[in-house]
């Protein structure tokens, strides 16, 4: 029997779970509402087009309407933005912007991603024409815009998540006086002390004016000038980008009666159900589970989005996929330093009940015999009662960072440090030292922290 | 009360094992025996010293003897070659080529390593001048000696191995006309049919001489020339390597009651102990287990033979650690192209009784739009029956391959497809596409070779 799946968002979560949907069921109705006029189009690659490395904002666009309408024959609408959500009715309220409708459904899934939160700083501007946020691809856009046609100088960033850092490294590679405005001495708190410490000395050694320990309170657009005003004076920009984080994009879900938790973003099951069963959530308007602490967590990141409209898409069309959470595993870099993370810092763990202990250690990536070996600087949390890995950050050589990946399965798979010691993992001069930097925080850890008396 | 340790060996096996003896237990006596005038040197450097990249022969070696005398407190005799061992007397007899002695030991730890195998090829020479393997730092001056002096032109290596492969690498970028000469038209069984293929066509494009399906009968010298003689005529070269393989240094073993497994490795369990419990066994002369089929297995590589020794010298002190096994983790390159290898062949994975199935992709290192993405080629050998990951193997760009870690990690925990993709990994531009290589793997392996109809 043709059920009508309805899904509300048409970026990574959305269209993955529509494509799947229809793959599985190819007689069933997909309708796809997306409020803009770009579908899955890949947000980590905008500070990229920004900076000039992608070229053509067009490779950032995925899919086009056109194969999803004609290939996968799903019945995409684009402007086309939900109002309001009926889940005991199974309806929907949504604007094209100048007609009101509703619709049925059998099944709905809820994929609005976030959208920026400015965390209680007053903007006060007529126009907008020169204080951004960036989370859509129209907000890139009009970035881009602005640097091509009016050839600012000099730019604010406020923040110290990865959006910052990633911008950046783009407004500098683009020539701009580029300042970091930023509230703590350190970027956010998913970066333990020492790795934001080695970034924040990077970015200064690469130019970057660094304006720290200033809260911001109010940004202000007057002519062509955009005053950022702090808890200690002014700043003026000829442009800010206010990069604070992100909240899930869930208002509109407000008074539905569908489970809300932390940051207002929609409570799944394993399932990715909400507290009605018909009614799914996936990506960064949705709450996962962190797999170290069991905990409720709200991490908006690519591949969990489009991960969870996999599932979800499964799952509608008759599956019975689970979704055990994320282990807040993620990478970046800054000019040439790369940085990167998984599982829980000092203070999250210690936070969560752990007897945690923080370890650090610098290692060459390569033996110290071969040419081209570069420091890699490693943080490691380990629980003292169990040996087990909890995180581990990463800061150093582009090529060497993405070893977080061997770190984050450690952790996701509970191992202790004795177990892990006793990894084989792949060794040749070219790659690594004999004793590659996982296996060295295993010898460490242990002998250094577990036996130390 | 003290006790006396004796170590046969010198390189890798041995002297982290006479380390942590003597970290343990300090008062302890600890002898080692290596019949060279070298100790602790990074074998697997020596290709790269031959191929200039490392300028220093004496970078290659990592501790001095006057490190480990001084210092660690070790009782070093160079040049000294044990001869028999009696383990019901618990006495060895050992030779510095003029006078033998005896010595008694409380505990005797073999290290002895591996030697090269020429498998049957018949070698005729008056002085070996012009025919080497390369084991010892010894062989790899003297094949360094050759280069610089005699500047020969042309140049044969026979094998299809790691140390083939990067020797002729090595020969190639010194200039010479390097030819590989093999037996199959394949490389090494460790390497799936795929993986050699695109390694002889990369080889073949930068300038080898291939060589292949030809059975070398013979290799003698005479004056100036090496002739090779095969199963399909000869070929004359200035200079031939044999790098066929190694196999374990325990001819001395043979009637001591000692027992040896495959290839006459020595058998030994989990705590590194033969047969005897006083005598233990590491590195290269050791057999081990495959963690994946829980089978004997023989693999000589030098993380391993690190690892063993630590542990062999941390149970000889008193610590009761073990030694899981291997699981074929392996990395090497040629050229610019990464090489990288995990667990079964789809071959080995049939014989050891898996319903094995193997699968290929390619993907781009980076996402389409990031500039620099280079293809990664894989080959993905799955369990049907439950859908676990047995082996993996990968080539393409330098940065790519070492997330082998990833997959070795995978299939020494013996994870599934499905628990695969559901891992956190790190996903940004520079580093990966949104659905990582290995994310990739396990949706692939799951949707066209588990759930095929």
């Amino acid at each position: 029997m043709s059920k009508t799946v309805i899904i509300v968002g048409g970026n990574g979560a959305g269209l993955s779970a529509a494509s799947q949907v229809k793959k599985l069921q190819p007689q069933w109705k997909v309708i796809v509402y997306e409020k803009g006029g770009y579908i899955s189009y890949a947000s980590c690659g905008m500070p990229y087009f920004l900076e000039g490395i992608v070229k053509d904002f067009k490779d950032l666009l995925e899919l086009s309407p056109e194969t999803v309408i004609n290939d996968r024959k799903i019945d995409l609408r684009l402007h086309h933005k939900v109002l309001k959500v009926d889940p005991e009715n199974r309806e929907i309220t949504v604007t094209d912007g100048t007609n009101n409708e509703t619709m049925n459904f059998d099944y709905l899934l809820l994929a609005t991603g976030a959208i920026p939160s400015t965390r209680g700083i007053n903007i006060k501007s007529p126009l907008f024409k020169r204080i951004f946020t960036l989370k859509s691809l129209d907000d890139m856009l009009t970035i881009s815009a602005l640097l091509d046609k009016q050839k600012p100088q000099r730019c604010g960033v406020i923040g110290g998540g990865y959006i910052a850092v990633e911008m950046l490294e783009a407004f500098l590679a683009r020539g701009l006086e580029t300042h970091l405005v930023h509230r703590r001495d350190q970027l956010a708190k998913t970066f333990e002390p020492e790795i934001s410490a080695m970034i924040l000395e990077k970015m200064k050694e690469e130019g970057i004016v660094l304006d720290l320990n200033l809260a911001v309170k109010e940004v202000s657009e007057s002519g062509k000038e955009v005053v950022v005003k702090t808890d200690s004076g002014n700043l003026t920009f000829d442009f800010v980008l206010i990069a604070t984080g992100v909240e899930p994009n869930t208002a509109f879900l407000k008074d539905s009666g569908i489970g809300l938790g932390i940051k207002d973003a929609v409570s799944v099951n394993k399932h990715l159900q909400t507290n009605y069963p018909y009614i799914y959530a996936a990506g960064d308007c949705a709450e996962t589970t962190s797999i170290i602490t069991g905990q409720p967590a709200y991490v908006p990141l690519a591949p969990r989005a489009n991960k969870e409209g996999y599932i979800a898409g499964s799952n509608i069309a008759g599956d019975n996929e689970e979704f055990p959470g994320i282990g807040e595993t993620a990478v970046t870099k800054f000019s040439d330093m790369g940085i990167a993370r998984t599982g829980l810092t000092e203070k999250a763990a210690s936070k969560a009940g752990y007897n945690a202990v923080k370890y650090t250690f610098s290692t060459s990536n390569r033996p110290r015999y071969y040419p081209g070996g570069e420091e890699l600087y490693n943080v490691i949390v380990i629980s003292k009662d169990d040996g087990r890995f909890l995180g581990a950050q990463l800061a150093g050589p582009l090529d060497g960072v993405k070893r977080i990946d061997t770190f984050a399965l450690l952790i996701q798979q509970k191992m202790t440090l004795a177990e892990a010691f006793r990894l084989d993992l792949a060794y040749a001069p070219p790659f690594s030292p004999v004793y590659d930097p996982v296996i060295l925080a295993a010898r460490l850890g242990r002998r250094h922290v577990l036996d130390a008396k």
